[in-house]
Formats: structure tokens, sequence, C-alpha cells
């Protein structure tokens, strides 16, 4: 998302289409790429510009289970040829989807509220510990994004210099294992984030905010994929439940198989109170939702008039039951397993020969590449970086960057990715390197 | 809205349905009817309930260009099996639409930026008055609701009293020639008004928050469609820039042909600095926006890092591109104007006949009913309208109810209503509310 610049293309083909956008959504619409690009189609792990180029898709997680999958595509054509309405009528779909989502949790968890987008579940979620614990502050990380709503902005930290603007918001730091705090490792590390958070905690509840919960990423998506200390989870569970607060998980990313495991907790060790989803619950449909104690939306419900019109209609959940169908019969976590190990065994090799590779770090097919210019000094390589995702687009494979130095490549293709498309990301970028070095 | 009511269903057909429904979704997960009616398709003007009884529509918007419309069930089938992907690429369908949805608009409304819901439409104008104006304050009505994020939320007076939990709301009231303030009329009664919006914006002021803007519907769908004085908007909308606000038009139940004009800000007479969308703008498709100056936009672009994974996808936007299509080659304002005139003249001619119709207020295919038990003193009769929509339903007509004192049916099909749909909706009122006589 860093990539928002505006580069001279006066002299691409784009340059039209590039000045109609700039005139109707504003020049600092976010757009990927130094030349950005012009795409028509897609299908699987395919992206196909305008000029009939196939470029292969190692970024983009929201077409889970493949771009345009026909049973996702048919799934929304036929549904909505059929009804597509609000959910104050009584109609299956949506209790059909509920009932197999929530059937993919922890038995506590087995109640939903379906929103749109990501950004309303997180907002949700906020409504929903906010009430239950009576308190306003909330616990995020330094370098994260939640989504777009004024609630849920105020925890994107990433965009803010890591810190909120909001009193009823503290950002903590979150462990990193290849950049601990401080050098520490292990429960000595748990224990120095843990006081961080005991701090944040006093500190919301000392200014009147007090507490209503922590949310994050299970796996730290967006703040580069760390290696956290085995432990961290259960601890900071407990200390947040000790101090009247809910631990909500924000699967948006994590979720739907893409570790290997059909959600992120699962790799935590905890179960949460409320989760939160969005992205590939449709396959690019907009369908999201939270996922919680059933106490917890009850007791939601019958204080606030949540109503979302668009949320719960029987097309979104025609898609996203169709991915469940994909996700199940595909078996796309056990191929985001296989895959991710063939593609973490290719990295490593990488890394054994191009110095750049500071830390390879996956979890299935989600992928964190850290480059830096000094392995001892683990100095950040963003300007490389940059060239680098920008060179495997030139190069016809799509990646992207993140983390705080945006030194990190992020890969996290769609879950149909082959260990052959790993071969080509991995010979591409193997390429690029070289190329750097010449 | 109101009527999320948690019957005893054990006897009827649906009580395994709504079982599951409580267990899933929340005992008060909203619901209308006394007894909810289990649907399973829609087309046109008509909703077809588990047991093949067809229901004549007089209450969805969503559906504007009718339930199911092949023109955009096929537009989203054939997007969705080509290409859906975020806005961070170039991609053709987004500029497409937001070229011909400004071309709507008064050529001061220039730019826009996609959402998939009204709330987060709403959401988003919260934010660019905010920061155009440096202050945080808003204005809303003492009756209205807006959408369900936390910031939206908070001017949802409809379910909190009529005032704003938040210090940075006012909620002022609205002119309403049949229940005038202080009974006023004209241009004293816009006085009034206005004198109430000087104080609440000086309150704010002296409060410090400051003074961001109003959001309102131009037609007050929310507060029952209230008949405003000639005039009241324009002197609003001087008052409130010259307090260094911005005026926001709600235009998520007025817009896309409903009144007969395209937009509701055409009966209002003015243009407002910010247009909020959603509801209708893909017939269902989750799709929304905001339509502002283009300057509003860059600056909040060039601030906020705002991006919406689902929002302006080529589906979405294809989707709305024949919305925009059929609302033309339908020619569906003019139908709402000719419908809505045939519907006003028959439900003036029921009020001759029925006391109990205190007024009749319409705005091309937008009718609120008010129910009184007595004319003279305009004693509202929401139990009676309770029974009216309850009664109406069981004859085979789906329409709503609003208002403060939930006694105003609400009525708004989707706009390919003929005369032929209005005479049943009109004999069967009649019906209705000649048994309550019996």
């Amino acid at each position: 998302m860093q990539e928002a610049i505006k580069t001279d293309l006066s002299a691409t083909p784009e340059a039209a289409l590039l000045a109609r956008r700039h005139r109707l959504l504003g020049k600092a619409a976010p757009l990927f790429y130094d030349t950005p690009l012009h795409i028509v189609r897609a299908e699987g792990v395919w992206i196909y510009d305008a000029h009939g180029r196939a470029y292969l898709d190692a970024y983009n997680n929201v077409p889970v289970v493949g771009h345009c999958h026909p049973r996702v595509v048919n799934a929304i054509a036929s549904q909505a040829a059929r009804l597509n309405v609000h959910s104050r009528y009584l109609h299956e779909t949506v209790l059909d989807y509920v009932e197999r989502l929530t059937a993919t949790f922890d038995g506590s968890l087995d109640m939903a509220v379906l929103t749109c987008t990501g950004s309303e579940a997180n907002d949700v979620a906020l409504q929903l510990a906010r009430q239950h614990s009576g308190g306003r502050g909330i616990l995020c990380t330094n370098l994260t994004y939640h989504g777009n709503t004024t609630a849920v902005s105020a925890l994107s930290t990433l965009f803010s210099g890591g810190r909120s603007r909001s009193p009823e918001v503290r950002a903590v730091t979150f462990p990193d294992c290849y950049r601990p705090l401080n050098g520490l490792s292990g429960e000595t590390l748990i224990d120095a984030h843990l006081d961080e958070i005991r701090e944040a905690i006093a500190s919301l509840k000392d200014e009147g905010a007090g507490f209503a919960g922590m949310l994050a990423c299970p796996i730290f998506a967006n703040e580069g994929l760390p290696t956290v200390p085995v432990g961290y989870w259960p601890r900071v569970a407990q200390l947040v439940r000790e101090a009247g607060g809910l631990l909500i998980f924000d699967e948006v990313q994590a979720g739907f198989g893409r570790t290997g495991n059909m959600w992120g907790q699962q790799l935590a060790g905890v179960v949460p109170d409320i989760v939160t989803l969005g992205k590939p619950m449709g396959n690019g449909h907009p369908v999201a939702g939270v996922v919680a104690r059933g106490a917890l939306i009850e007791a939601f419900r019958d204080e606030v008039m949540y109503f979302n019109t668009f949320g719960a209609n029987p097309v979104s959940c025609a898609a996203a039951l169709a991915v469940l169908d994909v996700i199940a019969e595909e078996g796309l976590p056990g191929n985001a397993r296989a895959t991710g190990q063939h593609l973490a065994d290719g990295m490593r090799a990488l890394q054994a020969r191009h110095p750049l590779i500071g830390d390879v770090r996956g979890q299935g097919l989600f992928f964190a590449i850290e480059l830096v210019t000094d392995r001892e000094a683990k100095t950040p390589a963003g300007q490389i970086a940059k060239r680098v995702v920008n060179d495997m687009k030139e190069r016809g494979v799509l990646i992207s960057r993140v983390g705080q130095f945006d030194n990190i490549l992020k890969i996290r293709p769609p879950l149909p990715f082959s260990t052959s498309h790993a071969d080509q990301l991995l010979s591409t970028f193997d390429a690029c390197l070289t190329a750097l070095g010449e």
C-alpha cells in the first residue's frame, strides 16, 4: 500500500488512462508500481494486462481460491439471478453459511455478524469489545493497519508514525525474533513485550479511557510476518483478559487457509473472544464478518440496532459458501503447506547465494523476505526492495513489500499456487537479485 | 427497522428456520413482520415466499431497477468471470463508471471515492468534512439514521431518543409542514429551524468540537419524508457554509431516480459539497460511494492513506454501470413521476374516505402515509400502523413504517412499479383500512 507514487508516465501507452484516473479518483488514489499495470482479466494465479501479457500473481490473497474461480462465479451469478435482498426476511443461505463458517472455529465462537468489508468487521468488533467491557481503550501494534473507518483507522499506526492520534488507542511493539527488542529472546523477550502491554493498559485506565481489549492479526501480517517466540499469544491473552479486556484477532489476512491452517489463531495457540474476517471470504465479492462468542453478539444486538443492508445478503453468502467448498474440496490449506514448504526451501537456497536476503519467514503460502544490505547489522534495504518489486513485475511476477523500513518482500499468492509456480517465482527472484549485483 | 420482534412462532412452518437464525445470528438480529417472511426468490416488483406465494414489493428501494434485473445480473456474472480485483492496478470499468456517475451531478461534484456500503460512504464524508474544516462537530437531525460505523452511528438519533451520545454531534429538528414547530409556517418556520441550527453550531464551537458540517438526507427519508417549506435548504446551505462547514447530502435513499429526479438534491434546490450514495447503486450488489468537489477528495487522499479493498472493484462498477444504463433506458425517473402521481391521486381518494389517513406525502415513488386516530389533534396511530403493515403483508403487499411515532407508512417500491401495481397496492390498502373499521 506504500506505493502511491506519481511517476511521469506521459510517454507510456497508459498515459491517457492515468490522466482519466487522476481526474476522476484523485492523483493520490493508491496505485502499485512505478509504471502502473493496466489489467483486463485474470484466471487462477494469472493476471493479464491490456497488451496480452500474463503475470504470475504472487501478491493477491483476496482471490484465495484463484482469480475468477468458476465455482464462485457460478454461485454469484445464479444467486444474483434468484434473490438478492437484505436479511430482514428469512432466507436460508445466510444460515447455511454461518453454520458452516462457525463450525471451522473453536466451539465457543458460535455466532456471527456479517458485514461487507473487513473495515466494517473491525469496527463492529470494537463496538462489541467496548460494549462488553464498558471501557473505550484499545491496544494495537505500532506498525499495523486494520481498516479505514474513522474508529478503525485510529488503529492504523502504519501510516501515522507508529502512534495513534486517538486517546482511546495505545500502540505497542510486537515480538520479532529477527529484530528482537534489546537483543532479548524467548521468555525474556515475551516478558519485555508483556510489560509494555501492561503499561499501556495501565495508561489507558489512568487516563480515563478504560480498557476494552486488544485487536491484532495473529500472524502480524502488516507488521511483516515476524517470527514470534513460542508462548507469546497465550500469555498476551491471559494478560488482556485479566485486565478486563477481550482479545480480538483480525483474520482478514491470516484466515481461510492462507497459513496452511484454516485460521491464523491455530498458529497462535489461543482462542480469541472475537474474530474478524474479510478479504478472501468471498474471493473478491464484498463480504466480511465478525465471529464471536454468542453472548457478546446477543448483548450487542440487544443494545444497538445494528443492521447492514448488504451484509448477509444471499449473493454474498452464496459466494462465501462456494469459497468454503473450494477450500475444502481442492485441499487448499494442504497445498499451502506443501507449496509453502517448497517455496521456503527454495528461498533458503537463494538466501545461501544472495547476501541481500537477510531473513526468510513463511507460514503456508504467506512469505516475508527481509532484504538487508548488511546481514550482521541487518541494515534494511528499502530502496532495493522497491527496485525488486518493480523489476519482478517487469519480469512477469507480482509481489509487494511491507514493514517499517519497506524492506520486506510480501509474497501471498492465491492458494492454488503450485510448485511449478513457486519455481517460476524463485527463478525470477534469483534473476532479479543477480541483475542487482551486476 | 423498528420491527425487531420476537414472536412465538413455534407453531409456524418457519419455526425451525427461526430457531437456527436465533442460534447463528442472535435473537435480536432485525427481522420484519410479526410472522417473518421466508423468501426464496424475487423478480421485478415481486418477492416469492417458500410456499410459492407472490408478494408485491412496495418497500424495497435497493432493487431500484427491479429485483434480479437480467441486465445487472449479466453485468455481474460476466465481469466476475473476467476480472475482480482491487483498484491499485489500472482498469477501465471504475473510470467508465465514475465518469458516468459524476456527469449526473452539478459540474462542481466531479470526483469520487468508491466504497462498499452507505455507512462507509458516510464515514468517509465525515472524514472529508472534518479534514477540510479542521473541526469535528457535525449536525444531523433528531430522527435520523445514516449507518452503522462507530462514527456514523453517533448520528443515528432515531435509535437514541433524538440525541447523540457523542459530544461531536448535535441533533436538530427538521421542518415538517404537517406537524410544524410551534404551529409556524413558511419563512417563520424556516427562521425557527435556522435559529436552532445556529445555536447548535455555536454550542459545538463553544464546547471545543468546532464545526465540520451538516449531514442530512435532502428529502428527510428516515424522518418520515416531511413536507419542507420552500426555501429551507438554500438557507441552511448558506448558514452552514458561512459557519465554515460543509453540506453533506446523504442520497442513499433519495438518489437514483427515486423521487422522479435523479437526485434528491434537485428537489432541495441546492448543490451540496459532498454527496453520499449507497443502497440502490448496484441494485443489491455491495457498492456505494462519495461524490464531492475534487479539491476535497484530493486533500483527503493527500493526507489519509484511504484504500478500500473491495471498493471500486470491476464487478461492483459493472453492476453500478448497468444500473445507470437501465435507469436511463427504461426511463425510470419518468415512471417514478407518472406512477407516483397515479399513486398520490389514489391515496388522496382513499384519504377522503378513511379518516385514519392524516397526511399523504410523496416524491416520485417514495410515499409517507401518516396514520392518525384524530385528524384535528393529529394523534399518531402507531399501533394501527403496525397492524396495517402486518395485514398488508398477509394480503400480499410489502410496506413498512417509520417516524418518531412509528405511525407513518413507508412506501418505496422498485422503480418499474406500474399503475396496475399501484392499483393493487391501493385496493389492498383500502381493504386493510376497511377491515380495521369492522
